[in-house]
């Protein structure tokens, strides 16, 4: 697990007062990118210069409490599965000892030039290892 | 059903030079503002005056090809499930005659005052009402 | 001048309840495209494939009234100034019969691949050039 | 002066595979959040709780060296002016020894519930006091 801390900026609420729900799913992929900096270069550096991302195929979100300006919210990265060419990444996302959302991400590893699945790259597949669970959390 | 015609804009795709999988999530609830255009004063006036509001508690996205800047998007939203106080709404968004992606977005009529579940009002109701699919679209 | 009416979406809205000031130079941006809307292909295509772009190297923005959640502003673009590879543009925009806010929004031709300024292309200077204001508008 | 450190987002460039110039004022606005960090309750207290804010009535941009997915701002945020309810904040944005773009930011006191101005209040004023230059920086 590697946590990401994030704090709710003041454009981020909506006309509701509370955080815009898409914006649970740019926090996310912060925490994702987050997860990746163990990377040489980052999670940059693979997509600008190695050429390889992590596009979406799948997510999945569950909204428990409304988060509102001022909160910060502490986002928990897990990997849930891991395969070949995919990986299914959770996010529990918390505002003190509330859990305010879940986010499933299921990812596949692409060729950003030809944007085609290819395998994992060894280093990109050790980040996830390492951060597999093994029974649901 | 009820259609909405959104182009990307140059601002809206990310390094990996596609649309953003957030901003699906954001289209998705332009596309229900524009579903719920009927009400007099629109979903503002819900949301402003009458203090009701459709949060979230669960949302599903699959992402089948990616959208480019210059790409149109047609979402066709419907509603796939109608409760006392909670509904459905699934978002079919093409490409062309390709599906990119579809989200599945399931709200609670909430009190924003109170932040508590209401029943629906009648003119919020009629609208999920028309578009109701019977069976699978 | 170019009229491009634009109504303000539920989460554009900050956490003072007005329209968060960074988006009304989104809105610019959204103006521009709508602007060069004759070129064949669009911006999307000059930036896709033309590989030329106009960003920006100075902005200038004043506000004159708040802008609120069911607010829809009417921007009008015009050419302030047109140069051999710059052009000034200015938005006016309106929310009723109120100004809400002016943007002046210097560019200069460039060349993506390379980002160099270049001469502009016969038909981005042709659409400039028609909208052109001769005396302050 | 109190720096501020962003690294860019996967998502904040554009279709020019540069960084969005309207982000540029998203992040003079963290920036500000920042500079207020010292406030009891920081920004989010002041307008939450206090409902007093410091909305833009004019900003200027100029933008020197494009941003890249990767890069990381330094953003060193100054008072260039500071009246009985208005104040200049100067935003200084550096890539390295580069600096890529500053903005100007005029703000005004304003009692958020009736929209009118008012004097700032003793804490907000000691902030950009502190952080007054006496010269051009």
């Amino acid at each position: 697990m590697i946590r990401y801390t994030r704090p709710i900026r003041f454009e981020e609420v909506d006309a509701a007062r509370i955080l815009f729900f898409a914006r649970f799913l740019n926090f996310a992929h912060e925490a994702m990118e987050h997860f990746f900096g163990g990377l040489e270069g980052g999670y940059a550096k693979l997509i600008n210069v190695r050429q390889v991302g992590l596009p979406a195929v799948d997510v999945k979100m569950r909204f428990f409490a409304p988060v509102r300006y001022g909160d910060t919210l502490e986002i928990d990265t897990f990997t849930q599965k891991l395969g070949t060419r995919s990986a299914v990444l959770l996010y529990r996302m918390r505002r003190g000892d509330a859990v305010a959302a879940e986010v499933e991400h299921t990812v596949v590893t692409t060729d950003l030039a030809r944007m085609v699945s290819v395998d994992m790259p060894a280093d990109v597949r050790d980040i996830f290892s390492e951060h597999l669970v093994k029974a649901a959390p």
